[in-house]
C-alpha cells in the first residue's frame, strides 16, 4: 500500500467536493442552466483576479492562454519587451517570435527577480514597445517578481502589461486593476486546484482596445469572439464543461475562505517550507521566493534526479526537478492549492529520509522541526 | 424529482466507470506513470481511428483540432477545397481564410451529402489544390458523407484529405488508412463519451511531410512539436490529465466491446430512431442520415424552439435545435456514445408527449412502436 501525495508546482491536488462535482451529469453548454453556471464563474473569477474587467475561460492549457495574449494584443511588426528569467518567461519570446513580433528580451539570471528599474530604463529607450510580458511566479525558478513595482515602471510608457500568473495566482498577491496589469494569464491546475485543461485571460479596457486593432491570425484563440460570447455568459466554442463545473465549486471553496486568508495560508506554508529546508542545511535557489513553490539547491555530490525519482517512487511524494540547465541541480516543492501544514511536514520528512539514504546527512526531524516552529500552535494558524 | 437525459449530438453521457476514473488522484504528467497511460492511449486511439499512423491528443475542443489541421498542413498562398454542407464544414473555410489561405468552396445544400463526382471535377480543374476539407458527419444537418467515395475522388489529385469526424467517429464507419484519409480530426464529447476538452488529429505520412513544410504561424497547435513528443508518449504542453485518464478507460470500454460491434450498435439505434420518428408522421431532414444523430423536420405550424425547450425543461431530455437558418425548423436527436435502446424509446416518447401538448397530433406510443419493431427481440440485438 502506498499513498501518493502530489507536491509539485502543478498539477496540484483537487479537493474531494470538486472531484465529485466534476463527476456529475454534464450540463449541455448551450442551455440556460450552463449559462447560469458560467455567469457565476465569471463573477467569481473577477473577484479572484482582483479585477472588474472580463476574465475569459478557454479550453486549453496555460500555454494556450499565453499564446492568446500575444496574438490578440499585437499586430504585425509590433515590438514587445519580454522579461525572461526562466523557462516560462522565455516562452513568451518563442510565441511572439513565431508570429513575427519584434522581441526585445530582458534576460534575468535564473533565480533572480526582474529589476523594475531596468524595465523602466528599457522602455524609456524604446518608446515603440507596445507590450511588456512578465511572470508573477516563474515556476522554473520559484521566483516571485515584484509586479506592483513593474506596474509602476511600465505605466509611464503606455505599453500594456501582461502577467503570466499561471502558478502564482492565489499564492502571491496580485492586485490586477490597482497595479495597472492589463492582462493576467492563468491555468487551472495550480492554485485553482483543478485538473489541467482550462486557461484564463483577463483583459483591461486598454487590452480590449488592442484586441480590436490586432491583425495577427487566430481562430480558436480569437478573444474578440470570446469577449462577445462573454457578454451573454457563453463561449464561442464548446467549453470544457466538467472542468467549468469544477471551477464553479472550487471558486466557492476559495471565496468562502476569503482571498486574504488564501494568500495568508500560502505565505505561512511557504515560510514553513523554507524554514524546514534551511533546518536541514539546504539552500534556497530563489533570491525572491514565491509562495507557490520552494526551489531548493541539491547539495554538492548528490544526484538530484535520483532524489526526485526516489521521492516519487519510494515515498509517494511527487515534487518537480529542475528544468533545462537546472536539471539535477534543484528540486521544486509545490505548496499551493489544496495543501496544508501536514503535507509540508510530510514532504520535508520524505526529503530528509531520501537525502540520508543517498549520501547527504540531513539529520532526522530537522525539516519537521523547522516547519513546525514557523507554523506555531494556532490550529490552521493562517 | 427529475432525471436528466443528455440526448444531444454532443456532449453525450459519460459512463460511470469513466467518471470515477477521472475522479482519481491526478498523475503528474512528467512521470513514467503518465507516459505509460499515454502510450496505452496512443495505441488504442490508432485502433479506434483505423490507422497505423500517429493520433495526437490536444487539450482543446474539436475546433482547436480543426485549426491545428489547417495551420500545420498548409503554407502561405496555398489553395484548398472546402466541402461546405453545414455549419461545421463552413468552419474550415473561416479558419483557412483567417490564415490567408485561398479557399475554393464547394457549397452543398444543407441536408444533402457532398457529391464525390463534383469533388473529382473541381480537383481536375484546379490542379493547385493542396488539401480537401470535409466532414464525416455534418452535425448541423445529420448528414453522413460518403468518405470512401470522396477518398477515391481525391486520390488522383494528390491533395491531402482532411476529414472532420468530430461527431461521426465510432458512429459512422471510417477506414482511415484504407480509404486514403490523411487527417482525421476528432473531439472527446461525442462518440468518445467523455466531457469536452480533448481534440484529436491523426496524420498520414503525406500529412506529416506537409507539417514539416508548413510555414503558417502557430505555437500551441504546432503539430511538429506534438509529433516529437508523441514519439516518447509525451506532450509538448501540459495535457488535460484527468480527461486523458478517462480516455484510457473509455477506450477500454469501446475496444472490449469491439469496434465492429460499436458501429453495429450505432447503426441499429439510428435505424430505430428514424423508424420511430417516421411512425409519428415526422420527416427526416437529412438525405443521407448519419448514425450519430437524427435530424427531424419540425412539422408546419409547430414552434420548434418551444419543442426543444419543453423537452429539456419539462421532460429532462436534452436534444439540440437547428442552427443558423434552421433555428426552429429542425431538432436533432443524438444517439451516440453511452446511449442504449431505452434511451431512444424514452426520447421518442418525450417528443411525442410534447408534440401532442403543443398542437401536433403525434399519437401515443407510435414512436416507441416504430423503434421497437426495428430493435426486435434479441437482447441488445446489435
Amino acid at each position: 500500500m502506498k499513498k501518493n501525495r502530489l507536491m509539485s508546482p502543478g498539477p496540484t491536488p483537487v479537493p474531494e467536493n470538486v472531484l465529485l462535482r466534476m463527476a456529475e451529469t454534464l450540463v449541455h453548454h448551450r442551455t440556460p442552466a450552463f449559462r447560469s453556471v458560467l455567469g457565476r464563474v465569471h463573477a467569481k473569477l473577477r473577484e479572484l483576479f482582483s479585477t472588474s474587467e472580463p476574465v475569459l475561460v478557454l479550453a486549453s492549457s496555460g500555454t494556450g492562454a499565453m499564446e492568446a495574449s500575444v496574438v490578440n494584443l499585437l499586430s504585425r511588426g509590433d515590438r514587445v519587451l519580454v522579461v525572461n528569467g526562466g523557462k516560462f518567461g522565455g516562452r513568451f519570446s518563442d510565441i511572439s517570435a513565431g508570429y513575427g513580433i519584434d522581441v526585445h528580451e530582458y534576460k534575468v539570471e535564473w533565480g533572480h527577480p526582474a529589476d523594475p528599474g531596468e524595465i523602466r530604463r528599457i522602455l524609456g529607450e524604446n518608446e515603440d514597445i507596445k507590450a511588456v510580458f512578465t511572470t508573477l511566479c516563474e515556476t522554473s525558478t520559484g521566483v516571485a517578481n515584484d509586479i506592483r513595482a513593474i506596474g509602476e515602471a511600465v505605466k509611464p510608457s503606455g505599453a500594456a502589461l501582461v502577467v503570466d500568473a499561471i502558478s502564482g495566482l492565489s499564492a502571491d498577491e496580485l492586485c490586477t486593476d490597482e497595479w495597472g496589469v492589463d492582462v493576467v494569464v492563468c491555468g487551472s491546475q495550480k492554485g485553482l486546484m483543478l485538473p489541467p485543461g482550462l486557461g484564463f485571460v483577463s483583459l483591461s479596457p486598454k487590452a480590449r482596445d488592442m484586441v480590436k486593432r490586432s491583425d495577427l491570425p487566430k481562430y480558436y484563440f480569437d478573444l474578440g469572439k470570446a469577449l462577445n460570447a462573454y457578454e451573454r455568459d457563453d463561449t464561442p466554442w464548446t467549453p470544457a464543461i466538467s472542468l467549468v463545473a469544477g471551477l464553479d465549486s472550487v471558486l466557492d471553496n476559495m471565496l468562502s475562505e476569503g482571498m486574504e486568508a488564501v494568500l495568508r495560508r500560502h505565505a505561512l506554508l511557504a515560510s514553513s517550507a523554507r524554514a524546514g529546508i534551511r533546518s536541514m542545511g539546504l539552500e534556497l535557489f530563489s533570491r525572491r521566493p514565491s509562495n507557490a513553490l520552494t526551489a531548493v539547491k541539491v547539495p554538492p555530490g548528490i544526484d538530484g534526479e535520483r532524489l526526485v525519482r526516489e521521492l516519487r517512487e519510494e515515498e509517494g511524494i511527487t515534487v518537480a526537478g529542475g528544468q533545462a540547465h537546472l536539471k539535477g541541480k534543484i528540486f521544486r516543492l509545490g505548496h499551493l492549492g489544496y495543501t496544508d501544514e501536514y503535507d509540508i511536514v510530510s514532504a520535508l520528512s520524505a526529503v530528509e529520509r531520501v537525502l540520508n539514504r543517498i549520501g547527504y546527512d540531513a539529520g532526522y526531524g530537522k525539516g519537521a522541526a523547522g516547519a513546525l516552529e514557523v507554523l506555531g500552535q494556532t490550529p490552521g494558524g493562517y
